[in-house]
């Protein structure tokens, strides 16, 4: 592959690490400290984190996200329990079988619409699972906030799906390797999506928003809390320099740099969508909600655009999809930049 | 605690991150590259690990130590196979039974003499088991250089433990954790003490030697390679932003960073031993070897000492033996300051 | 539930045991012998094995099909591997998740047609999941012989699913919990459908065709042999009094209890078929071709049916579907007395 | 081998089934059953034992000892939580690994005295672990009852156990292997030994006591019940024609078959070591308490005596001990024959 110049629109971890973030690392990089979490830096993280999501939720700082998702579930179900998730849930399609690895579970894929489950699907697949000793037993709803297609719940339809796991004896775990993205999306904080409507755990996410590699068990439902620790040190992501963790999270707090990042990557593929629109073999095959744009495009075009730029394809044979991500420093030359390839392609 | 000042002797993960590193994280965050290894930065650092292995070997970069000890045994025994290891192994006393749940496997850890293995004792529990159908059957043999007693196999202690695995058809596992601090100790290379005496896979110890978070796992038998992409992400450890695993990598080889960390870090245990020694009620429970001093002590001595920097400790009647470990950044005003408050303690 | 008289169609485990089992069973009750196998009459059996499958083979003798199945899916595949499955495999749907929690490793259920593999779609997720990093990798195919929906692959769908096995180097596993029944069905042996096609791993059943307890794990592929010893005990099922095992198997060839037994089966299965196509408003809803009858029928009819008999039901709104299965000692009485019931609610 | 006459010293497990429960097996072969547990066969088992250990326990029934063993634990710790049991304990020998790989916990086997548990070494232990994040933490106590050693807990040991758990809340599991043989020793009932202690979870034995492949799981503590029928699912241990399981507990437990049986064995080794502590070069090695004799003879009788009979042996140089067992069914015809042996090596 030639080289790839400016801003990829690959992946939001295409990006690199935010500038604040830097400094934070380097300058929590002082002296000594007792290592695994004892040192004053994670116990500042902590606190926010507490602040943000109130003092009876405990977090556990970790190095990536499938580890959050994971590691979560771990501390939800037994290994004769199962996880409803979206058929395109990351859990399903993108761990290499960790969660049924880990956990020992069994995933229960239920189709979605624009990547949100369908509670009157989840209530038919129940009915059929629930009491009988042949079927892992359903446990734990697992949503993406946002989702793998770049829609949002809306604080009424994530009440929805909490009090319906409520009434039928089900935890919900929210994967928020976007949240942020999310947040800015509805204008609201991490709370009124999360504690504040009964979600149990959450996986917060850090890397695809300006972080290097850092990402947060959340667990808000203190019933299933005192595992995780042993969780955590059992699953391989207890970091023993834990403050080169918490460091990051202290920079994405401060000034809410965590929100300037996402409005800038959701407003960028808010421009990228209203740009693509404009050609007329293009298609957006999804609402652009947070910052992802999937486009439906002639897949004679998909070769010319893999050559400056990776991307995920799903192939067609006339008409291929693709998806486009922005991040936290795209800029609008890298939008123009890729638009302009677009119309070179428009006018073969 | 009252705050710690200066550098601790609890452990080398207490240190922070080597200017060099923090200098080369700061170089590689330019721009957008592809995620999950296929950027330059990462492919640089693999063809350094070549260069230094052979181009045999292939090397994935992983967060952190639990996850190198462990995934390497994911992907060289099957679950009802078994690893000789010492009692004293990270492995079989500190990993909150990572390798059990992850691996499936057993653990059959045999008595060591300093933290090393006994081949006798090894080759007595083998015709124990091999061939029963009610054991797990040993496959490897899991080492550590240098070990967690402070102690370092020699060329030749390796070469037997490498040639009595190959008549008995066992792999051998080395846990590098501080294989760094071996290899200054003993004056040679790493491929001298790994590749070239036929260990089958290493784990690559960067953390406690001035990096921020970063292992690696070296496969150095071809015929045990192809597993381990797999296992790495089903093992959650398969970082997005690689880049910045391989970047500590590449400061860590450029200009012999480690050997320069590592040799500070041992002439430091060096010098705290010598002052030891010359308290009487001080005994040396260990050879100092690489950048750790087991010591004897008044068990009256620990409270205070604890008062001024955590350790391990294992606590006795009338003696108790701390664990001393020095850094790639400890100084002799660290060293003094200690043996100062080990003077007033002697004289009370 | 009212005391249930005759023959049940609920399913072909709702039977006894064949006498002549019964009588081998009481026959090699004499005198102590070796556990473990290690006795005459286990040897005897593997012989009998080996003279079916092949002096190539390997057999292991195990309690039930669950574990039949799970096992051998544990001696092919590692766990970040993947196994093709019909989404109405029983390994999919009917074991609480067992795969996933003894094996590690993700099933790929794909759409079947009557219960049959789809070698095209097997290609198209192949294609999608092979060499990438983030999935489970395809490693085995899995196909049941009779099917759960009653059908029987002819030897040439067999031989076309396992050429294409070999030629993208997968293994392939049949699960043939219902063996008996598809040899009958198709008047062959069993290594014609088997040893001689290249299926590599068998599971044998036994408990379904009049054994009472007992499921053979067949190997055929040698390259896979070693392991399975220490699977079967690791995996809890090294019966301690083998011979009680063995007995079975060996009255199950003798005189070719297998076949009358499955041929008896089958044939009330096709006389209850005929009788209820006579019903206007009963439909067949897959062919009769070995032990099962799937049908539907009016809604109404259920709750009724399930009073003289457990039966699985896939309730629908005005129409419901249900499974009927006959069994070994299923006489044309038990199908008359069911007819008849049938007959009066068709006349309500 | 030449062929093995009379009955075997070999392992309780070589005696076949006794014949009122061949009997019983022959009895309720009548007629079709609902599968999996649901027909009055089975009904009336779990019946007696609700009879036998309480209104408030549950039991389940399985294949194997392995199982009952490894799927109590199951039920009673996360993967992150330790066992501790004797370092005999056929749970850390003689699984192949599989309670590490089917619970993925930690065993903590700790030194025993003839078999039996040392408080004080657990409490050692427990305090080095608890709480600390990179160690699995102590949740269950399991121990055998009679142990491994053929040694019996008095009523008081028992007792002891189960309220040092309760302090320190641990559970407790015994393997009841031989339970009928430590009842028949003590002269007590099954609850006595169990429920009445406050026993969490028993692995019930009677394969080793004439039966024909049956155990069962009595899970006397109601907060661990809801979880087990899944776990034997899960587990491969859910029998369909359930109720040949349910009929050999039947005759167990009518007339006192067990107390029998067991009584039988045990005079059988009383009579046995009676007689060889008459030679002047065989010693015991351990007191007799069920149907174990523990002995050390000259180590050149081992191999004539393993010409006549299988033997578990731990070979010493001049001398070595050897595991004698007696059975149901064995007679003092067995034992005089053996001893024959004996005497003829004695005088060479």
């Amino acid at each position: 592959m030639e080289a790839v110049r400016g801003h990829l629109l690959a992946s939001d971890n295409a990006s690199g690490v935010h500038p604040e973030v830097m400094a934070r690392l380097a300058e929590v990089n002082q002296g000594h400290v007792p290592g695994y979490g004892a040192d004053e830096v994670t116990q500042q993280a902590l606190a926010r984190f507490k602040a943000l999501f109130g003092e009876q939720s405990e977090t556990l700082l970790l190095f990536n996200g499938t580890a959050a998702n994971v590691l979560a579930l771990k501390g939800m179900v037994q290994s004769h329990e199962a996880v409803f998730c979206s058929e395109e849930a990351h859990l399903q399609v993108d761990e290499c079988g960790a969660p049924e690895h880990f956990v020992g579970c069994k995933l229960l894929p239920v189709p979605s619409l624009e990547g949100k489950l369908s509670l009157a699907k989840i209530e038919q697949r129940l009915a059929a699972e629930r009491d009988v000793v042949h079927r892992s037993q359903p446990r734990v709803i697992s949503l993406a906030q946002a989702t793998e297609r770049g829609s949002v719940y809306s604080l009424e339809e994530l009440r929805a799906i909490t009090a319906f796991a409520r009434e039928r004896a089900l935890l919900v775990h929210m994967d928020g390797a976007r949240l942020a993205n999310a947040a800015a999306a509805l204008g609201v904080g991490f709370a009124e999506m999360t504690a504040d409507l009964g979600i149990d755990v959450l996986s917060f996410g850090g890397t695809k928003n300006g972080l290097m590699m850092a990402e947060a068990l959340v667990v808000l439902n203190p019933a299933l809390q005192q595992a995780y620790p042993y969780i955590r040190k059992q699953g391989m992501q207890l970091a023993s320099k834990q403050r080169f963790l918490a460091a990051q999270f202290l920079a994405y707090f401060d000034n809410r740099l965590w929100q300037r990042n996402a409005a800038n990557a959701n407003a960028m593929a808010t421009y990228l969508a209203e740009q693509l629109v404009q050609f007329e073999q293009v298609r957006l095959s999804a609402a652009v909600e947070v910052n992802m744009v999937f486009a439906q495009l002639p897949t004679a075009w998909v070769e010319p655009l893999l050559q400056h730029t990776p991307l995920l394809v799903w192939p067609g044979e006339a008409v291929s999809e693709v998806r486009l991500v922005t991040s936290f420093d795209t800029c609008p030359g890298d939008i123009d930049q890729f638009v302009h390839h677009i119309d070179r392609l428009s006018r073969r």
